[in-house]
C-alpha cells in the first residue's frame, strides 16, 4: 500500500474542516500529491499550524470545492456536517468520526443529506494536533465508508485510495456494532481491570508481568475523548457489555460453587471460558490481513545495552531468517532484557541454532 | 541478576519431585552448579528425559536430602508434599505451584506441616515438560516465599537466589489474592472480551487492529491447565470479579441512560472508568521492576524484508541511543511493518533526526 497520486488527481478540490491530527494528516497527503487542499478551523491558531506543516491554503471563501472533509471532534460533526452542505450544494460531504450511527440520524432532515456519506479511517496516534499530523497515517488501515449509493461514495472512495487505506463498505449501523466490539469494549475491558489496580497493595502489583502489561496497554488513554466516542455510540456498547456480563456472571456461578464446595463440578465451565477466549482468538486477523498463522517464538537474553539489538537482528539477517513479529521486554528486578522473536514454524530450530552458535543465550 | 553458586553452596542434598518444565528448569540450573540433585517421577519417560537433559540422577531413595522440591500439578501438590514430609523427616519440603493457600489449609493435620514452605516462582513457557526446560527459566523473576519462619524459609530463599530469582515473602492468602488481581483475571477478562469474537460477522473482527490483539493475547491458553489453577484459587478470583461486575454495572447503567436520552447525564461516570484505569496502569512496575518512565515513541516504516531490523537498530546503535522498548507491528493489508521505538524522552527528538538523515521513514 503507498499513497496513489492517481486516485487523487480525481478528487477535485478539496475542503478541510477542522484541522487536528486527521484533517490535517488528509490534507498534508493530498496536498503532496498536488491536489488543491483549502483549509477551515475555528481556531486561527491550529489553522496556521496546519498551513504552516503544509496541509493546504486557508480557504478564501470564494473557490468551488468537490469534496469537503470533517475532521471535528466527535459531538460537533454532526452539525458541522450540515453546515457544510447547506454552504456547499454541490459537494460530498464526509467525516472521519469513530461513530457513524448518531450522525446519519441527525441527518434526517437535513437539506442535501444525501451528499453526505460518513466515513471512519482507523488511523491514530498518541499525540494529538496539526503538529503531530503525517501524510501517511492512513497507509494500509481500513477506510469504512458508509453509503450504499455507490456514486455518492465514490470520490470518499478514492479519497481513501488516495493516502494508501483500504476501503472498507459498510452501513452505519454495521460499523457501530463492529467498533462496540472490536475497539470500544476492549478499551473498557482493559481500564476496568486496570482500574482494580488503583487501591491495591505494593506488593501485590510487585508481582505483574507482561500479561497484565499487555491486557493494559490500551487503558492509558484520554478520559475525556473516550467519553465522547462511548456516549456516541452507547447502545451497541451497552449491548455488547451486557452480552459480556451474562458471560461473567456465568463465571463467577461456576466460581462460586468451586468456592464453596471444591469437590464440586465447575471446571468444565471455566475451561468453556478460556476454550471460548482461544477460539475468538484466532479470528483475529494477523500480519497484512491474512489469516492468522501460529508463529514460533525464540527468545534470547539480551544485555542491557546499546547496540546489542543491532548485533541480534545482524546475525539473524546473516542467518537468512524473516522477522515475523519482534517484542522486547524486561523480566522485573532484572538488568537484562528479553527479546522475542516470532519466525514461520519452520524455521524456529534453525534460528534457535543460528543464535546459540553466535554465542546468544536462548533462554525460550 | 544471574545464577548463583554460593548460593547453591548452601542448599546440600535436592530432591525434585515432578520432573515437568519447572522441576526440571530448577534441576537443571542446580546441578549446573554442582548441586547433588535426586529427580523422580511417577512417569518414567518424564524422569529418564530430565535425567537426559541434565537436570540430575534418579533417586536411589537411600540418600539423605535436606530439601525436596515439589513441581507436581496443582491439583496433586498437596497430596505429593504431604507424601514427602511424612518420606523426609529431616528436610524442608517446599512447591511451585500457582495457587498456595488450598495447600496451606491441607497442611492443617499434617505431621511435619512446619518443615513446609510454599513457594511460587513467577516464571513460565508456552512449551511444556521436561524437554522445555532451563537453567535460566528464573532468571529476574519474582519467587513468592509463604511462610513466616525466617529460619524454615531460608533453603527456599537460598533456592530463589541460587537460580537467579528476586524472593518475595508474602503470607499465602496475600500471594494468592495478588495473583487473583494482577494474572488470573486479567486472563479471565481478555478470555471474555477473545470469547465475544467467536460469533462475530468477517467483517467485523476485520477492523481489528494492535488494541484489540495486545488485550487478547493471554487468551490463547490451555483451559485445563487454567481450569485446574482458578478453581484452585476460586474464593480471591471470585472477589475481583464481583468487584469488577459492580463496576461493569455502573457502567452499563451510565451508558443505558445516555443511550435512552443522549441529552442526559452520565459521560462524567464514563470518563471516570477511563480515568481511574489509567491511573492504574500507571502503578505496574516498568523494566527492571523500577517505578514506570513514560518512553517517548519513535515509528518507522520498516520494509518487509530480511535485515530491515538488523540496519535499524545499527542505525539506532550509530547514534548512540539505548532503545528501552520495541515493538513489530504490521498494519493489516500493508506489506511494511512498523518497528516502534521507545526511548526516554529526553532523546526522542534525536532519535527522530537519525533516523530520517540515515534514509528511515519515520511516521510517528
Amino acid at each position: 500500500m503507498s499513497l496513489d497520486p492517481g486516485a487523487a488527481a480525481d478528487l477535485g478540490t478539496v475542503r478541510i474542516v477542522g484541522t487536528g491530527l486527521l484533517g490535517t494528516s488528509v490534507g498534508l497527503g493530498l496536498s503532496g500529491m498536488g491536489v488543491r487542499v483549502l483549509l477551515h478551523d475555528p481556531s486561527p491558531t491550529a489553522l496556521a499550524l496546519a498551513r504552516d506543516v503544509g496541509a493546504g491554503e486557508p480557504d478564501p471563501g470564494d473557490v468551488p470545492v468537490d469534496l469537503v472533509v470533517v475532521g471535528a471532534p466527535p459531538d460537533v460533526t454532526a452539525a458541522v456536517v450540515a453546515a457544510e452542505l447547506a454552504a456547499h450544494p454541490e459537494a460530498v460531504v464526509t467525516d472521519v468520526a469513530s461513530v457513524k450511527g448518531a450522525i446519519a440520524v441527525a441527518m434526517k432532515d437535513v437539506l442535501g443529506a444525501d451528499r453526505y456519506v460518513g466515513g471512519h479511517p482507523m488511523a491514530g496516534r498518541e499525540r494529538s494536533g496539526p503538529t503531530a499530523a503525517r501524510a501517511d497515517l492512513f497507509l494500509g488501515r481500513p477506510w469504512v465508508v458508509c453509503g450504499t449509493d455507490r456514486q455518492r461514495c465514490e470520490p470518499v472512495r478514492m479519497l481513501a485510495l488516495a493516502l494508501g487505506a483500504a476501503p472498507v463498505f459498510m452501513p452505519a449501523s454495521e460499523h457501530d456494532e463492529a467498533v462496540a466490539l472490536i475497539s470500544h469494549v476492549p478499551q473498557l475491558a482493559a481500564s476496568l481491570v486496570a482500574g482494580r489496580l488503583v487501591k491495591a497493595a505494593d506488593p501485590a502489583v510487585g508481582l505483574a508481568g507482561q500479561g497484565l502489561r499487555d491486557v493494559t496497554r490500551i487503558a492509558d488513554s484520554d478520559p475525556m475523548l473516550w467519553a465522547q466516542i462511548l456516549s456516541a455510540n452507547a447502545a451497541p456498547v451497552t449491548g455488547v457489555l451486557k452480552d459480556l456480563r451474562t458471560d461473567l456472571d456465568g463465571l463467577i456461578t461456576a466460581l462460586d460453587a468451586l468456592a464453596a464446595d471444591p469437590g464440586r463440578g465447575g471446571r468444565a465451565a471455566i475451561a468453556q471460558v478460556i476454550h471460548n477466549g482461544r477460539e475468538g482468538r484466532e479470528r483475529i486477523p494477523g500480519k497484512h490481513g491474512e489469516p492468522p498463522t501460529r508463529y514460533a517464538v525464540v527468545t534470547a537474553l539480551l544485555p542491557d545495552q546499546p547496540g546489542q539489538l543491532a548485533r541480534l537482528f545482524d546475525d539473524i539477517g546473516e542467518a537468512g531468517i524473516n522477522v515475523e513479529e519482534f517484542s522486547l521486554e524486561h523480566a522485573p528486578g532484572a538488568r537484562v532484557g528479553l527479546g522475542s522473536v516470532s519466525v514461520l514454524p519452520a524455521v524456529r530450530d534453525e534460528l534457535e541454532r543460528a543464535l546459540t552458535e553466535r554465542g546468544w543465550h536462548v533462554v525460550a
